[in-house]
């Protein structure tokens, strides 16, 4: 039977950091579903489909990765993709305890469904999408945390709210 | 392709906090090989066969997992074996810090393997083999922390200690 | 002399968590006033008579608790009471560094306040208030975290605010 | 009925850290039971009985203080001294983990015992027993973090030690 | 060649703990430029000017020290003043990793910029510009917290919001 | 005046994490002492002078560095080096909490003396000497860790010691 994997998240937008830990993920499970949430972020800098067109750009040359949107539960849609298991990654204390109190309400919602953490680069460890967009606004220069397709995007987002 | 994880620890002794890890890599991989380690601990209580036996006994009514030991390099037992992940249980900060640090080391020492880590039931996070042991040499019951014959082998082991 | 204690929150709404520790508070102390804040929440999804309402419905059972309201300084409130103490559960690392900057911040402000904290039982260490409104409002049952009327007035409030 | 908090530690020995805590339950608390354990520390500086009598002269001006020492679990000591708590000095996030597993071990080993936790004065919040034998064994001055008494004893252990 | 350290922050408003951290600088630097940033915050109490004022009056007597403001990267600014150093005042776990993701940033963008970490005084540990508004708004005294003029300048504009 | 920092530790043995600090800290300060201590390690690998020497060797091509040792308090040292700072590098948050804990007691020991953290470069971030020696002793490698050299003098104590 296929293991597949669903990696949640806002990916507002999709870092170098996302890549790597969906690389690593790619090692270990048959398929994994990068699936974008309606309702993660109050003010997201992309919509839900922009943040999805710029995800499946990223992944383009990986074979078993789907890019899909969910709204709801994250346990309703991992039982509607008959998926063993939801991925995140792990990059700082508060992260991990922000998890551990939602793996296990999740787990408590639905007893049958695994979160299961990975550990990006060292390289991207410090890399978030909130950072990259506060660096962005004030004018840094975005190489080596986002392919450069998401970079430009970054700037005229930044750009047109400015105006 | 059959999906083999890893778990190794020092298991001196098992308890249900390790078998509920067990359980819950069971759901996502297709085997999981438990794997005690020589060099973990330093003044262990069991040696390796004693914590094999108990593992062994804990383990025996579940399919798919089998129990072993390993001396030398995590990273070398896992190639050995042909696996594709190892996982570790994370119950406190404390822990995190450790296995963020041992993580990013494996993968220097070999950057094909994979650390999962996975949360145990909020039941067991607070449950620890050294907790436990302490615990036992003060007098206390281990009801709820470790299987019957557990209990009984460390109440063995203390008493013999104190003579 | 009787010893009374504060239990101070926002309380929006309360959880089992929140009647987790009134219950060990009632413990040690001869009276538990639990008292809602006006100002901690900026957006709260109750009024102050709301949730006050809530929790009496949910304390009915237990002599020795009062429910009350506080606007201003928690250590102007527990003056006026004269209290002994003020109490808070401690979940997490996050709360630990907030809750501690509160307590050396409240002792400075009057030196004879104490702040002492409670664990909440492991089955509800990770239940918080925000938590549970997230996962009500993407449709979650919220059985095991908080009171069935506590549960029914949440899914209203959320419905009214989809309209 | 009267109040009782147990207050147990190891106490090699007693710092002006302690003694702060001591006085703030006292606010709250009829009675403070400072109760020197056995098995805390495999190497002490100080026997148990050196250990509470520095202690009993540490807290010879407190009413309401008994100096004691028990052996085995802290819970069935408690039990027997018909105390409603036990009570902890929190300074370190890794003292709150420790502690935190501590509490909850004790809760399931004997559910009518509470524990609870209190932050010791911020010019002491950083003086552990442990740091204090370490600076005094190179050659450091102790004032403002122990009683000059005890300064003496640490200096006269110390330099037996090294003949 | 004289060695310059930024000290940058939102200041809004200044508090006793970066006037501790600013006087422990000016002890291994030669020259102290604190930079009041224009992005830092949201919704600010004070504007850039007014927390500039306030800044200069509480260093009128430091030799040494330049008060300043900046817009944009943190980066740019350290190159423009050709400074070797940002420093940084660490008083939290929470602190220190927001700081450590910052710093790494700062030197991905930068690479031949350091940032340097500094403890404030133990009384000051617990002490923030964002608790201390938190803190006047509900009535409190801020003596000991900041100097007067700043707790009078706190006062009228909170009164004036009120209004 | 020559700003002169000292960066005391055990180096038991330099690793490459190490010499990532001595670099940054010659940016800022005009010569860097690193001083061994003799009492840092109960069981140390090399004893001082094999020390000193790998350090020695690790240093040969920076100029404005000092290879030392101390025994005693750090303190007392600093003050006879004449030296502006003590610098420490910090990685974790564990090292965090032990690291504020000794510069808040080494500031009451000596009120002149200022510890100042540095953040080593995100590829040396969980190298420590104590997991490079484990790892070795296990059969790793150590290339990218510590210098060939260092790597060499390791595995000669280790085969030393397993005879």
């Amino acid at each position: 039977m296929k293991k597949i994997a669903i990696y949640p998240g806002s990916f507002d937008p999709v870092t170098y950091g996302h890549l790597d830990i969906i690389k690593r993920a790619l090692r270990i499970f048959d398929k994994v579903i990068v699936a974008v949430a309606y309702n993660a972020d109050k003010n997201p800098l992309f919509n839900v489909s922009e943040r999805m067109e710029m995800l499946k750009k990223a992944v383009k040359n990986f074979k078993r990765v789907e890019v899909d949107s969910f709204d709801g539960l994250i346990v309703d849609y991992v039982r509607k993709k008959s998926a063993a298991v939801v991925i995140r990654g792990l990059r700082m204390i508060s992260d991990f305890e922000y998890e551990f109190q939602m793996a296990l309400t999740n787990r408590k919602l639905s007893s049958d469904i695994e979160t299961m953490f990975m550990v990006p680069s060292d390289s991207f460890s410090y890399v978030s999408s909130k950072l990259i967009k506060e660096a962005a606004s004030l004018g840094a220069g975005l190489k080596g945390f986002v392919p450069p397709y998401v970079e430009k995007a970054i700037k005229e987002k930044i750009s047109k709210a400015k105006q």
